[in-house]
């Protein structure tokens, strides 16, 4: 057993998505979760600053004691998982694999399209990931450069939103039956994305696919926290607004909270 | 990337659920499957010499080079999983924790039986471990020394089957709304097991969500096989007769098998 909290980091607000899942699936787990909102977005950044940025957030999760580190951030995987998992003695988990597997289980068709940032999409990962595992497979990726603004704004719901949505999938529409949300941000535009699609094109939210792996992880190291009959309290930490955070983070979440602005 | 297989071990067939879940869901994974027959059951035997003959298994799996070592077997995990996953550098899973998580997730009215071979049971650790993670579930044990032999004789079908179980399970009949199936044998029996038990009451199978954690650690510890078109050979190998054991995993596989015996 071990009570310590779970550390989540993001480029922004996406990341809360994973924590949305993550604490449906394990309530009784605490969350210290830290967005880099001062700096988003990553996606256009070079590899370099998405690094120094991204072990910033790690130094700041571990002087919380954080039990296990999740990148809930596509940029911040494709960049620097392998070096941070590498270097930590805790498990650190980033949001790409476990959506690279859920896609080769999902598509019938053997076509899949993975959406993502600039930077996601240039490394190629979802690509190299699948067609690794299911070398059949073909993969059409697609950057979205407009979808984090709009999340990162609160206008996911805006008719802008949905106007770019529409222009921005038109290459894919009809060319796959799953469809990768490759950047945390995007599920907040999943209705949107759904009905860009159609009905019959699977969505493949990697944040949710990585809550479920937590889960396994927690249980494999044998780092559970026990279930008290109190919820431990949440943090959260943003290095820009806090009220602005917030806003975004209470209606996501469904639960009010309290944000700290914090200093990398 | 990682084209070794992945090692199975149980002291008989049971181990075989977890196989055929683990090739369900992974087909391209190659399996190296060891079944110490000649020494079945384990359950009734003492601790250190579950430990013995477990490890004599873990040496023999790891000289077919497998990149991953699965304890198919509750009552070998229950004595010697903790001890083997720390002394081998590749990850090693048992079917203990995955089968506690899901009841725990399971249960509605926070009553959960575990069935289980007499030192799994009396080792206690479905209720230590259920408890750890959510101390106000109650947990009802019941050993159940009856139900391997019927399995390892392929009786699971027959009318002697059905009254065992039967009898068996009344006292827990009507007392939980989950059961933890804590044998990887008692998948075999569970149409009868579901029967005895009633339609409201949800059978956990530890093995099937083990199947489901080990694709979750391929990911995690990067040592997926890549996907070929031509299926890998699997092995299967037990300590006695490799007619006897064909005709048990062959119908319950649904595929043609070959099988060595092996001297451990």
């Amino acid at each position: 057993m071990d009570n310590r909290p779970i550390g989540f980091l993001d480029s922004g607000v996406g990341g809360l998505t994973v924590v949305r899942e993550f604490m449906r699936q394990l309530p009784h787990e605490r969350v210290i979760f830290v967005g880099d909102q001062a700096r988003a977005p990553y996606g256009p950044r070079p590899a370099e600053q998405i690094r120094a940025y991204t072990w910033e957030m790690v130094q700041f999760l571990l002087t919380k004691d954080v039990k296990m580190i999740v990148l809930a951030c596509n940029t911040a995987t494709s960049v620097v998982w392998e070096d941070i998992k590498a270097k930590l003695d805790i498990p650190v988990l980033g949001v790409i694999l476990p959506g690279a597997s859920a896609a080769i289980k999902s598509t019938k068709s053997g076509k899949v399209g993975v959406l993502g940032t600039q930077m996601t999409i240039t490394s190629d990962i979802y690509r190299k990931k699948i067609q690794a595992l299911s070398p059949e497979t073909e993969v059409t990726s697609l950057v979205c450069p407009r979808f984090v603004p709009l999340v990162e704004s609160n206008e996911m719901h805006s008719s802008l939103a949905k106007k770019v949505v529409y222009e921005t999938l038109k290459p894919l529409k009809g060319k796959v039956d799953t469809l990768v949300l490759g950047c945390t941000h995007y599920p907040l535009l999943r209705p949107i994305i759904q009905n860009a699609m159609g009905p019959g094109v699977k969505l493949i939210d990697s944040g949710a696919e990585t809550a479920r792996d937590i889960s396994v992880l927690l249980n494999y190291f044998e780092i559970n926290a026990a279930r008290e009959a109190i919820r431990s309290n949440h943090e959260f930490y943003t290095t820009a607004s806090p009220e602005a955070f917030q806003g975004i983070a209470e209606s996501w979440l469904g639960q009010r909270i309290e944000v700290e602005r914090v200093t990398l």
